[in-house]
């Protein structure tokens, strides 16, 4: 048996005093400015040890924030493991199971609720969102206006889960999952694949 | 010209008086419990004086909450105004006409605040859409399971509402109007009127 007390083992240490220092740079900075090699000076270690515990920013940055799977890495198992016409459903699919865990969704709505509660939330959420997570769906979307593509994509997931979880009206709420994949699933895949008008959004972009 | 100070007429206290009851029960009880009646108790006055004042409970509610456009008669307008087909493309111009405005927008968005940040907030959410909004949008969907497509309605909306001004995502953020009808009308109108898949989801509402 080992002791409840004492120190934990140094890599350990480490590792926690990793965490804290990207915690805070995240909370201070937001994502963007919060480089690896920040992170390091505040922990006073070597960014190189930063790689070595957590790899690149966007995984540090889901494990500081609790985030139980890295979206990156399922965007590229869900392209992996099917063809473009099925990716709306699998990847809706796949996300309502990834909620069906309470501890898992929390940090999702703790990001939705700091970023309603300040504007330096908004910013760590547009920055996580627009660097980690659309890089690569944008790299799985072959269609035109991949960026317009990938934020409508988030706006319904958000707004369902903010339906589903947060203000939990009814039927969306207790609906299951082959219920919400049959209703929501055709507008994912219609924003990943169908029409959604480039030209008129790209006038929308050169006249702002 | 008159005194920038002194006394307001009788009727204007009477009607901030009664808004002051309102806030303060919607509040405390949320939006089902905080009747009418409850209101008048409040502020000391005949329950057919607030009826007076402000019409049905629904309209108490946007005007405490200083909400700009009643939804429930925005709905209305709307279902007058051309046929079903079009109806989609037609509420989110009209919506995105509304959210325009900072000062309209403002009451969304804090609801929005309220209800990620405390359960009593998410209930006034709840019960006033699923109430009063659902209601009117319910009553003109002839298509079957109202309710599912009240919600799916929603989920989009208050998700294209969070990009767009709470995250600022690009390129919602900026994009012009005719740009986001082009992309979400679509969504709007399959949910308002397409397939929806209603034997799985009644299936899931007597599972649940």
């Amino acid at each position: 048996l080992s002791p409840r007390t004492g120190r934990r083992p140094g890599n350990s240490d480490t590792r926690a005093l990793i965490l804290d220092a990207a915690a805070s740079a995240f909370a201070e900075l937001g994502y963007h400015a919060a480089t690896i090699r920040e992170v390091a000076r505040r922990a006073s270690v070597d960014p190189a040890l930063v790689h070595h515990y957590f790899g690149n920013k966007e995984a540090l940055f889901t494990t500081a924030m609790e985030i139980p799977v890295d979206p990156g890495l399922v965007v590229e198992q869900l392209v992996g493991e099917g063809t473009v016409d099925t990716l709306g459903e699998r990847a809706l699919r796949k996300i309502l199971g990834v909620w069906e865990d309470e501890s898992a969704r929390a940090p999702m709505l703790a990001m939705i609720r700091g970023a309603v509660t300040s504007e330096q939330g908004a910013r760590i959420m547009r920055e996580f969102i627009s660097e980690a997570i659309f890089g690569r769906v944008i790299g799985a979307i072959e269609a035109p206006d991949p960026e317009l593509r990938a934020a409508l994509i988030g706006s319904q997931l958000i707004g369902l889960a903010f339906m589903r979880f947060v203000v939990a009206v009814e039927p969306i709420a207790s609906a299951d999952h082959d219920a919400l994949v049959e209703a929501v699933g055709p507008t994912l895949q219609r924003y990943l694949t169908g029409e959604v008008d480039s030209i008129t959004v790209q006038h929308a972009r050169m006249t702002t």
